[in-house]
């Protein structure tokens, strides 16, 4: 039986001794533990993790520790939306977000050609210098083959960036699939669509993606998930792994509540009646910001492990 | 200036009279009645209607709603995602649905082969069912033609329903287009994988669904949006509508909040400053449980509106 | 075994048409209908209801249908905090609260002497007409005894107002006790002590407040409770019944969720831990906006108990 | 401008490294971020600080830091409610509590006659030493006087208690007053009844406790608060501050929204519609759970002030 303990602080504490007594603190903080506990289990087992996210996190200073979490090994399959990898590619290419507030005047954003997204503002030069980009980009990649599966054509962006901080350079030099069940679903689309006026058999092969990323694992392999936040990248990450027997290891931290019975807000507990997370794994919830807990859980593990 | 009013709650009250007197009752109620207000004024100014919503709604009985939205033609362009395609042909042909609990064993729901969304359960042989028709459906349609945009699929499947709730039949027979931006990210994914196998050439084509969505409306067309919880649907009607200009009206029902920064939790005010919303709209986010506030605010417009 | 069955909508539809539809909807609608059913049992039972609410909810139109409650029978013993009567006496002496924006610019109505709940605003002229009023009402209570129980203090303010709105008057006119834990946490305080400078003998008895609420009951009654919202009005209501064994029914509202540990959130279930609530009781939490759910679970209890 | 800037972890990050980088990590964490410049401002200009926390709280570890920011100067008027105080107590007085689950069978730990806060657990054997102890306590009190003010009464407990970890014993040692704007809000509630049946001259003078509330400061004070949580304490320390000109300094971390218009979800922001907080005060709200972020934003600020 484990007891509650008060918490004492010392000069310089250490994030990671902070952390050691979140485990007897109670409430979130001692959940937030276990998910560490969980996620180094995850990685000693040799699991394959899939690793999921949102693009709100990308556009915030996140995007650097998703890099490091690819470089150090943390994310065998990466799974993610449009909106991610545009801004990934923006901040590639040296554009700068601004931290504004969420208090905004979104009307004279809109005049000053600043888009928000919470509190970080990202300018229409941004997007911009994005499609320019993509343009050209198309062009050459289409010369080497006219239909692209999702991770296949995010590689080839991945390779064209030189940045350490990017987490679409990161998994191309480290041969890290990312997929993107919605790759439509962004201002990419828009380049797509431009694009395929000029070459009408463009095409990006959604099915074969699918596929593919079943195929990313076997029933034999163990399996782990850290899903940040909800939405499509996370659905699309627990349910292919049904195929393969379910998670063994699943973190989801998140803000949503399970009490809509939104995909968001499915608990870990939810994905096992459905066999996306086995039985007997280990499993947990945290409520929470992401942008708060997740540098604090990626720095105790990164301790720990001596990543 | 309006006034706060005492609530009058008189013997067999109306709907219309209970929603009438929301207006001056204040906190979210008084949101609930301007969204119905809202999209009286987007139906009268004959405004192309985008109709979001998630798919464990399908699941639930706000299904029957939907259909009946689409006939009564409160939607003029569908975006969802794949479980609510999957769900409303399991309902169509005759699979039920059973109301449980958000609290219940998630491993023993499991071993009798139940899938939970909240407080509904989902059989497998629901699934199975499902998956039975679906492998016919495609052989079928596949003599028709190997690339589908996605509208043009979901069409084909409306057409083979008989079920005045389902809202693919509505939506097929009523000439409304149905966008889904990750239309892999459901059991239908696996659905198409198998069918791809035999079938190399089979293919969904959603770089010209994003292109056909876009030309859904001009910059000349009144727009606007229901969009009920967030995600992928959401975001994919804003995105598509700021080509011609944004909307000029949107509602927004959601339990999502603003401070993650997320999309799904991102708020009518925050779309204009992308231009996804037009400065000068009626817009609102009303913050509670779709469940409970669609169906009000549904009755309510119809009321009013005589449809 | 209960299945989800779709909404239909039919012109003119009552509400209780539409809740009794909410049974078979799935997700929180299911629950509200769950817990109308709860608190017509309760009626049924002659059980004695704790009614529990907070002040926000008397600045808006809730008012209204509190006094009805209380009139209707569905109130044996109310619960709630300074604000809610102090702006119950406002608003019977007729002041008018304005209904304004939840994104108002605070510093400005500050300038304009106005006060923010919420989207609701009230005047400081309201708060002076109270402070005049509650001077002179102390002068004349005082004439007949120098220490008050908090309930006979507030009979005596309900009985000087007459309007049949103000849950006081309707409570005084009904005999129902109302109590408060936090008495002095308003601008009451402020006129309190002010009062007690002139008159040091003057003085609230808590302390038989809380023995004269735990006598309320006994253990052979049975029990109910009615919670909107959290704060220390749910709270003094379930620590009072455990010691004559706790509640036999239950219903909570709130948008306040378990997870920070919190007396506001947690569930009805938590409650059965301490005794608060009967292991065996009918007992549920809703989650979502009082404003919204309240108006509609009033007017189909009344509607079903033809109150 | 500032820009957001990505995370860069680095081996055995200190807190104060890692909460540096959440300046320009965007979204809550440089709320968070900003949260604690504030205490430091707050802390340097000399500032009353009032501190406020809820009694869940003191329940989990967070206990430890709320004695650490008494003894550290960090705490100037306390704030709480009466489970925190009992809690303090048995905790002082050797009774440990159980780290459980959120999700436990809370009939079983009924009968096992353990009583669930989130996932801790209290024994029943905790509340009957803290009752054996109460009832020696105020018979020792009473022989001093039998009409108390709470912060003397709480002062009077906190020295009889030898741990430096209770937050009592620490406002006793180091003359930081106590307020409770609900005391007999629970077991506290029925150990002062029992004693008043034998002393019935004994009493709170809760009237005089909010006058001395408000003389704690001038006008001329520079005011802060830190408020964890909402509830009364919170509420009762801003009302009593706009007495004296409002705060000038404010942070409020709470997992309650301003959606509802609670007091409990109400912003820095609406406080200053009611000139509870000065209209140029330095103040935010940060959205999340105290648990986690209140260690963080203790630590940071304890290692920049070098307390």
């Amino acid at each position: 039986m484990d007891f509650i303990k008060d918490v004492i602080y010392n000069k310089n504490i250490s994030v990671k001794n902070l952390i050691e007594q979140y485990d007897n603190l109670g409430l979130q903080a001692s959940k937030l533990k276990k998910a560490a506990e969980i996620i180094i289990k995850m990685k000693k087992s040799g699991a394959k993790i899939y690793f999921t996210f949102t693009s709100n996190m990308v556009s915030s200073g996140l995007r650097g520790l998703f890099a490091q979490a690819i470089e150090k090994g943390l994310a065998d399959i990466v799974i993610t939306t449009t909106g991610s990898i545009e801004e990934d590619i923006m901040k590639a290419l040296g554009e700068k977000f601004i931290l504004g507030s969420f208090k905004a005047d979104d009307v004279e954003l809109y005049e000053k050609g600043m888009n928000r997204i919470g509190n970080i503002y990202v300018q229409n030069q941004s997007y911009e210098k994005f499609e320019a980009h993509m343009q050209n980009f198309l062009e050459d990649i289409y010369k080497k083959q006219k239909i692209w599966k999702t991770p296949e054509f995010l590689k080839e962006i991945g390779l064209s960036l030189k940045d350490k901080n990017s987490f679409l350079y990161q998994a191309a030099k480290n041969n890290i699939p990312i997929y993107n069940p919605a790759i439509t679903d962004g201002a990419l689309g828009f380049q797509f669509f431009l694009f395929k006026n000029k070459h009408p058999d463009f095409q990006i092969d959604i099915i074969n993606d699918f596929k593919d990323l079943v195929f990313q694992v076997t029933r034999d392999d163990q399996k782990g998930i850290i899903a940040l936040g909800g939405g499509t990248s996370k659905h699309y990450a627990i349910l292919s792994s049904t195929i393969s027997g379910g998670m063994d290891y699943a973190v989801y931290i998140t803000t949503a509540r399970q009490d809509s019975g939104s995909a968001s807000g499915a608990t870990t507990q939810e994905a096992k009646s459905w066999g996306k997370i086995k039985s007997n794994s280990d499993a947990i919830t945290v409520n929470g910001d992401v942008s708060i807990i997740f540098p604090l859980i990626f720095a105790y593990v990164c301790d720990k492990l001596n990543l």
